[in-house]
């Protein structure tokens, strides 16, 4: 029996090439944390507001959740791609930003962003196909591409030109095989918000080389500067736009896990080339988010006060402030930008003048170790930390 | 772009290959269904019992979740194994019937029952691996299987052994590249129980071929005779169980999205071989059940009164028997063994006394025209419905 088990396991081809995800690092770095320090651990790393005092989730959304448990209609199983009344709420919740209204059997309801990539890079993959992704992306993207064999090309981010997409790159890159490219706008974890004129030469580019735009717009609608957030569904006429998004980070209930995929594509582009069927049929074969949680959407969407958010976004831009201005005050780390929306900053990590460290992710495991601080290691070439803002700390 | 995206969807290599699912069938089944008909729908396709009156989940559910909801602990991103308490509870849960006690360790808490069925799959595939799934089958684990390249055996189930496993055939089919055997008990969707006799020569078999057994007892302890149920964990020290399990079905709240995998494998043979770590690497590129829903586990199961249980299955053995007479007394169907656990029931359809039906599928979609009752058909070798109990209910 031994003999045979051994074959299997971590050493077979498709685990040599899976990358690892922020919840691999943060598992690996965890293990750095000393357990008699008496500080309580700070953990910068994994995108999850709610264990800070000042992001606590709106009563709106409990009692949307009690209305739906007290109802008694949301405890059996859910319709495959979505709680009827969940989808056409997030219809309407994204259609007052679109030219192109969106209707129900656009929407399809995901557990939380993640399942809704698992699901857009398992339906597009087949042998001979790539997908261009940013760098930095966020790692969930690329290796759920490898795990299901979709080739990954990655275009770069420019840090000097406010983590604009290199145009020029997608362009060389995409060729025939090129199904899809992924923008995440605000961006993770860059902090950075595009430009409508930038978003509108992304969507024409897309056109040109003849691909899908997926749009990850988890942090919709949270900016700092006068500039508005605008989704990139508005130019689903030139090419499909597929919106990934969440209540997790704008609600801070990222542990209820709903998330959606919404199809901006008014040629209907996806529906004739049958990648619409592909989705549901995957829809069919997987779990759905829970149907007690989705029973709760409409309300939520519907009835959560606009200072709920204006709060959010008040203590971000604060945080975001200070965050900027007490980096660039320590010799070994810069921060390139000033953020411009999102959760996360990037930082530049000087490692030459740091002794004994070799590189982002040894220096994350040191801190850990030390301080009792977990922050993310960037992609390798950008040596870069990841840092969730929170008023009530300072670096 | 058009003609590019021509090339993607349905027609791809993937999905001429992927099996339909229940779900499909249901969708396909329900498009028959006439809108005029003044009479309720009857959906006796889905297993879901939570539409009937008779099958509502316990006070206690509801509570333990309002718990969580209140704690305001439970709005975060979860472990990706699953909240550290939940894991205890189901591992104590489970450990009452077993020689070998499981720890938090052992135990994964997963999106229902189906993302185990998932997950197992996706980290046992590989080039040349084929996995034993019975016939008839829950359709899932056959489409998941095909979808990641892992190769499907069949080995029947005998209707007429109170649809034991043919161990012959498993000994027979088994060879260097089998890492797993699949069995369903109570089984789905056959409605018998093994005997303990018969489940130490499934464990006997599989350890002598040197394959995992996938034990799904998602209908554990839903039994009608006298005859107790016993989880397949018990043989672990024979070779190693990954029991799949949910709260689904036991307490009726299929829609909160709660199952498990647990290891029982005191020879550790799954952790030397890197299979316990591929499931761990798995679930971090992976979206996790709702936290909330997972901080109202603990108590669920300490707290739900045993006659709660036992009401529903005094509920379900009378339909079961309703429906093992009954259907035996019309004359194009026969249900061959009476059913012993589960909450369904195959039946034998005898087409060629039936005029103007091709098949099972086509019975089905005629049934739901004409009647507005949906039945689920079986496996195409075995020409058979499955059929839900309700008290309600009458052939």
């Amino acid at each position: 029996m031994e003999s045979k088990l051994v074959k299997w396991g971590l050493k077979n081809e498709k685990e040599g090439c899976v990358s690892v995800t922020n919840r691999d690092l943060i598992k690996k770095i965890s293990e750095n944390l000393n357990k008699n320090d008496p500080r309580s651990i700070i953990n910068l790393g994994n995108g999850d507001p709610t264990p800070f005092p000042s992001f606590k989730t709106t009563l709106v959304a409990e009692e949307a959740l009690l209305n739906s448990l007290h109802s008694n209609s949301f405890n059996g199983y859910p319709h495959p791609y979505g709680v009827s009344i969940a989808r056409r709420a997030v219809a309407n919740h994204l259609s007052g930003d679109l030219p192109h209204k969106l209707s129900e059997d656009d929407v399809f309801i995901t557990s939380g962003a993640s399942q809704a990539i698992e699901l857009l890079l398992t339906v597009l993959a087949r042998p001979g196909a790539n997908v261009l992704l940013p760098r930095p992306v966020f790692p969930l993207y690329k290796a759920r591409a490898e795990l299901v064999g979709l080739e990954v090309r990655q275009f770069d981010l420019l840090p000097h030109r406010d983590w604009e997409v290199d145009l020029d790159a997608v362009e060389a890159m995409a060729d025939d095989g090129t199904i899809a490219m992924v923008v995440i706008n605000p961006g993770y974890p860059t902090g950075n918000l595009f430009s409508l004129e930038h978003m509108q030469k992304i969507a024409e580019t897309a056109q040109r080389k003849g691909i899908i735009v997926i749009a990850d717009e988890v942090y919709r609608h949270i900016v700092f500067e006068s500039q508005e957030f605008k989704p990139m569904g508005i130019f689903g006429s030139l090419t499909p736009i597929l919106t990934v998004g969440s209540l997790s980070k704008r609600w801070l209930i990222p542990g209820w896990r709903v998330g959606w995929i919404a199809a901006s594509d008014p040629n209907r582009l996806l529906s004739t080339s049958g990648i619409i069927e592909s989705i549901q049929k995957y829809l069919c074969m997987t779990s759905s988010p829970a149907t007690l949680i989705q029973g709760a959407i409409p309300e939520i969407l519907e009835r959560t006060p606009a200072d709920f958010f204006d709060k959010i976004v008040v203590t971000l831009r604060e945080s975001a402030e200070k965050c900027y201005r007490l980096t660039n005050e320590i010799p070994c780390i810069t921060c390139p930008t000033k953020p411009q929306g999102c959760m996360f900053v990037m930082i530049k990590l000087n490692v030459a003048m740091l002794e004994g460290i070799v590189d982002e992710l040894d220096f994350c495991c040191k801190l850990a170790k030390e301080e009792s601080v977990i922050l993310l290691p960037g992609d390798k070439n950008v040596l870069s930390l990841h840092i969730l803002y929170e008023r009530n700390i300072s670096l």
